[in-house]
């Protein structure tokens, strides 16, 4: 008999959106109060009707153009990237571009440029399919590990030694706080003196409001070293749709069997072998959020979070919780009271409040202690949730 | 500096399709005669109106819906699986059905599930991506080919000895041809008895009309060695909007450290992982081609091209030239005279009839000496080609 994947047994962490689930449903069967959720991150509103539209016409197109729209190029249309290029990237060019359905299929992906025994840094907590991944491939034993705890501002510190790829999240999910310039910088120099790729995943920028950076490469120096990976999923509602762009600048290099190459160029042809590009509509629709329209109608629903995300952070301080994160980000980093795990903590609110979180110790041990709250609410929805807090 | 994958500089097929398009872009600017392209396999009528309609039907709902629209299932909506099950996969279960966004995608990604220490065998001439993929992951050494030649009826032969995956494809890619029943069921008996798992790539199935099998698991017992690929992209138009489909059954086992598990539970796993689903519009498009009226439409396209393909293959037997394919696919495989190379042919052809092919080469070593046709054209335009070639 074949033998599988060794390393799908390493994969220890506990699945905890099963278990969620199942306790949702075990209280759903036994009241009728409504259930707030702030758990799994995942939109609250409907697709914006610029977008709508910009998809439906583009299908249209696709069933009256004599020229037929088969095959895209696996990089994306060139219209998507020039958009974006103009609206983000105006110092790179647009086939430092690619078009990709998710920010997770490219950011795990990326790993197959690199030679199996380099090592990389995961910040704990985080996203956890970085760990799952990198697990996956065979890496568990090249791991470091940066926590990003209360004493580090709940963003990671550098890396205690040397590494070939640093998994950075700037607003950091699952803590919601954004990174400042100054710490950014650090690593920026950190990878630049130890010949470091820094893999950057922004999937949470529109929401960043303070002045901490949008993109990485704010940071001089930063296009040498730093890949940027975004998504329409949470800056214009296309978790359901799964449009992504990935920034490789043609500065970053690498050896392959000692020669040296860029990771651009690397990319380039593992997609074109890999990967047969994103639905044309789908693209139209992304494109649309550069539109005038597009633009202010997804902004207006980053809008609506926020304010929910202001609304239930303030609150919270208020009735004296101890949170973080919640401003530049919907994503809001609850510590649970009286030494609580994530999971009693968690019990807790689900059966008290009827309020779904998220336990921390799901995005990583380092997590545990807290839970996360999701903002991504209809108005009214944050304040519903805190009068039911403030009853506990 | 990093170290990238090794595996990148053995990657030493020739890139056609650059070619093709560079010698095509000399051609256009010293002609104004209308090219007729049987180049790359790719569709060339417009997106059936009942799918269309369907997709922008589901865009609408997701802007005007008070429930969110937002992940799916990373294996897909069960309305999609239960309507392929119904359709084509009684015997099977409804998650046994994974939806992706492209059979090129997972019949790849599912090398992920195995042993870096995995043999492969790989037909050749064969679709370009089984091979580069292989080779990218560190496999090179591990590859037992499969000749498809004049000698073995241009489908594959089995493997010289015991191997660990096999690839099939059935109509064969590039050269045309359909597998019969027995040859089928020697791969599954090959498989059971040495432990072989077969992916099968069924990709052009919806072309064959002859008695060839449109399924392996016809095949009695392939249910326990065999995973099968299908996609929408060939039978329904899809190349542009992404949507295909893998038969994981339960009962292909595989261990993991020793112990026994199911490939469909590993495949569940990775899938949860590193892929976030189709979206949602595009798996309604996909639903719609089992409506009565997509269904209609999208096989009345594909008889317009088996259409063309009939023309062309007994136009050029007509004119004395052996060929190959064309009867249970869209693939003509046309022997070059006079010994020439298959780039010499396709020089002949471009330059006298003004026809676009791709020469065998690409294909890999065993296509030298042929050029493929692809008969994705809308009517009248094999009769065209034909002209020609009769004047060559």
């Amino acid at each position: 008999m074949i033998e599988g994947n060794p390393h799908f047994s390493l994969l220890d962490r506990e699945y905890i959106f099963p278990i969620i689930e199942k306790k949702l449903l075990e209280l759903q069967s036994s009241t009728d109060d409504e259930i707030v959720n702030a758990g799994i991150g995942d939109i609250a509103l409907p697709l914006a009707p610029t977008i709508a539209k910009a998809i439906c016409d583009a299908v249209i197109e696709m069933s009256i153009s004599k020229k037929p729209f088969g095959y895209g190029p696996s990089e994306g249309y060139l219209f998507l990237r020039e958009a974006i290029r103009n609206n983000s990237y105006k110092n790179f060019t647009t086939d430092e571009i690619f078009i990709s359905d998710g920010i997770n299929t490219d950011i795990l992906s990326i790993l197959d440029l690199f030679k199996d025994s380099c090592t990389i840094a995961i910040p704990t907590p985080a996203y956890p399919a970085y760990l799952d991944a990198t697990i996956l491939s065979g890496k568990k034993d090249q791991i470091i590990e940066m926590p990003c705890t209360f004493e580090t501002g709940f963003i990671p510190e550098l890396p205690e030694k040397r590494v070939d790829i640093i998994y950075l999240t700037s607003p950091h999910n699952p803590t919601g706080v954004a990174m400042p310039k100054d710490r950014l910088r650090r690593f920026v120099e950190f990878a630049k003196s130890h010949g470091s790729i820094i893999l950057y995943d922004g999937a949470y920028e529109s929401f960043i409001s303070s002045n901490c950076p949008k993109t990485i490469y704010e940071v001089e120096g930063a296009e040498e070293v730093a890949l940027e990976f975004r998504s329409f999923s949470k800056s214009a509602g296309f978790t359901g749709l799964r449009c992504s762009y990935t920034v490789i600048p043609k500065s970053v290099q690498i050896t392959v069997s000692n020669k040296f190459t860029s990771l651009n160029l690397l990319w380039k042809k593992r997609q074109s072998i890999k990967f047969n590009g994103v639905a044309y509509p789908i693209q139209k629709g992304a494109f649309a959020c550069f539109s005038q329209d597009g633009s202010k109608e997804i902004s207006e629903q980053v809008q609506i979070y926020k304010n929910e995300a202001r609304t239930l952070l303030n609150g919270l301080l208020k009735l004296e919780h101890t949170c973080f994160g919640g401003i530049d980000s919907p994503y809001i980093w609850w510590k649970a009271p009286e030494a609580l795990s994530s999971w009693e903590f968690f019990d807790l609110l689900l059966k008290r409040c009827h309020l779904v979180t998220v336990p921390g110790i799901g995005f990583g041990k380092h997590g545990d202690g807290y839970v996360r709250l999701s903002t991504f609410m209809h108005p009214g929805v944050a304040e519903k949730a805190l009068s039911r807090i403030s009853h506990l």
